[in-house]
């Protein structure tokens, strides 16, 4: 499996695989200051909501670790500040903002102890953020491994996968199990337009990992499934609200809509971070509208359509409930009635 | 709308669009020779099974008109080697050849008559045989424009366009005939993966013409139809076989599914020249399989997925006669079940 970052204690340094160069180059960066961690989650150098919170831990304990200060005001101050610097790097991303929450939350708590010790502590937790990480994951892959049989072919869409998170991915984990204990498999890899996340992520990760992948074009899936060769949907997704509704990457509910019309399981790996149950229902999701340039010229050696054209580029779709088969969290597998199973499994 | 091609007489040469500079220039080519049209056929610059079955016979007319063969036997020796020539620009067009032969039955015919003579009727039979192309076009327009009402949002795929026929296309003529008559619509185009020519043709074309045109990643059909914006779809397609199903671009299946699941009408626009009765169904046609360079590099600056990927890229898809709400010819709309409505109206 590609790594995606980790702690090299010993040179003090967070390395990460430089995903602005995949599939082309695989380059391990050797990142020591909070402001060559900041400029990599700002360029996408490591992106995915986990691996960014895994990345920004590590860069306070490493921002920490180089303090000169001699009491703990001092000390929770300058982390402080280095915490709402790292934050800044990416807008939206909740898993940033926790992580750093919880690596102050860990100061407060031990305000007692001496500065080496709380830079140590800083250590801990953000190895901790890491391997929860990795855990939860491994998790949604056990539980997603109990729906696949040997042979299956499995469609996804976008990357949920090892590359947005520690190791392992969300929607990817079932298929790095399968293929860890010595299960056949072949994933098929929609190519994800505008920003061909399936192509140039997923599609690279799983072969790197010795996976047998092969990739479509997002208009292939239909035309795959009448072959009988897809056997389940696997997707991540952004937020699942209160009645199973599902947001995730645009293109995922044309994919379910196929897989329903084919009777094919439709599958949503969910970590329980991302259940919203205070939104009661998809159309409650605001759906964010990007810029046509991504569908009209990104990517390309020249423009594809006339000057002027109007483009829709909806960053996300709706999945509604009626086509989720079951949605797979670390917790374990939910299914229809959603908003019963739903709030039970966080109860 | 964009000029596709046209036979200059006082020129004498066949006036096309060049196809290949689109959709970044707009430039017109005057073609007097044979040998220019075959390379124009061949180098995609006219491409469409009628448009190119209108430029051969163009080009046909051309090569006769300069012969300086004094006989019948010496003109229709020439003739034949140059509908030879002209036949080999592209392998696998029907129209093509369908014209060509048609060319020279047309001299067959009047074997009696001077070379002047003779020049005179190839120039009208050429003309017949684009005007014939309108006028189907137009038929289908007429038909099409009759399941059409103000306001309605039209969604297609690829490029039935008039960019593949002498003027109005098969998808889109129902679409120019309701701008020519004043009516309000709006149509969207799917940008149509790997070969982009719902971007790079109908879009462009469309525009031009001055409808309003949305232009979406293929995978955002399920989305735009979720908002309601569709009320119907209109595409082309490549054979219609004896029980209704469809061989079209790869990714019109996909759609059909979507447009059933959301209970919106399906129309395909078909000539009486695609329906290949002799076919049974869908699972006899055997799929073209392209080279995945298709989906891996062109049109981008650099590769996107890692060297030695497998991809799925197969130029067509199969949809089953369930899912098509119509078909429109220019004989008029059939509608399930096929294998008899089909059948009556090619009797």
């Amino acid at each position: 499996m590609l790594p995606t970052l980790y702690l090299d204690e010993g040179k003090r340094a967070l390395v990460i695989l430089d995903q602005t160069k995949l599939p082309n180059q695989f380059v391990m960066l050797e990142l020591k200051t909070q402001e060559e961690i900041y400029e990599a989650i700002k360029a996408l150098k490591v992106r995915g909501a986990p691996a960014i919170g895994d990345a920004a831990a590590i860069g306070l304990y490493l921002a920490g670790a180089k303090s000169k200060a001699k009491d703990f005001a001092a000390f929770y101050e300058e982390m402080q500040k280095s915490a709402a610097y790292l934050n800044s790097s990416r807008p939206t991303a909740v898993n940033l903002s926790w992580a750093l929450k919880r690596m102050l939350s860990c100061l407060e708590k031990n305000k007692q102890q001496s500065i080496p010790a709380l830079k140590e502590l800083l250590c801990a937790e953000a190895k901790a953020i890491c391997a929860e990480d990795i855990a939860s994951c491994h998790k949604i892959g056990e539980y997603g491994l109990s729906l696949i049989k040997p042979n299956y072919g499995i469609l996804t869409h976008c990357n949920a996968g090892s590359l947005a998170t520690a190791k392992y991915g969300t929607a990817t984990a079932p298929m790095y199990l399968a293929h860890e204990s010595g299960m056949n498999i072949h994933v098929y890899a929609d190519e994800t337009r505008p920003l061909l996340q399936g192509a140039r992520l997923t599609a690279t990760e799983l072969k790197m990992a010795g996976l047998d992948v092969t990739l479509l074009c997002d208009n292939m899936a239909a035309s795959l499934m009448q072959t009988g060769k897809i056997n389940a949907v696997f997707v991540g997704c952004d937020r699942v609200t209160k009645n199973g509704d599902v947001a995730n990457k645009i293109g995922t509910c044309g994919v379910a809509i196929l897989a329903h019309y084919y009777n094919i399981p439709f599958y949503v790996c969910a970590p329980t971070s991302t259940l919203d149950l205070n939104t009661p229902c998809g159309k409650d999701i605001n759906i964010e509208q990007r810029d046509p340039i991504e569908v009209t010229e990104m990517w390309y050696e020249k423009r594809m359509v006339p000057k002027d054209i109007d483009v829709y580029n909806p960053a996300f779709d709706v999945t509604e409930h009626n086509l989720v088969s079951a949605i797979i969290t670390e917790r374990g597998i939910v299914r229809a009635p959603y908003d019963k199973s739903l709030a039970a499994l966080l109860r």
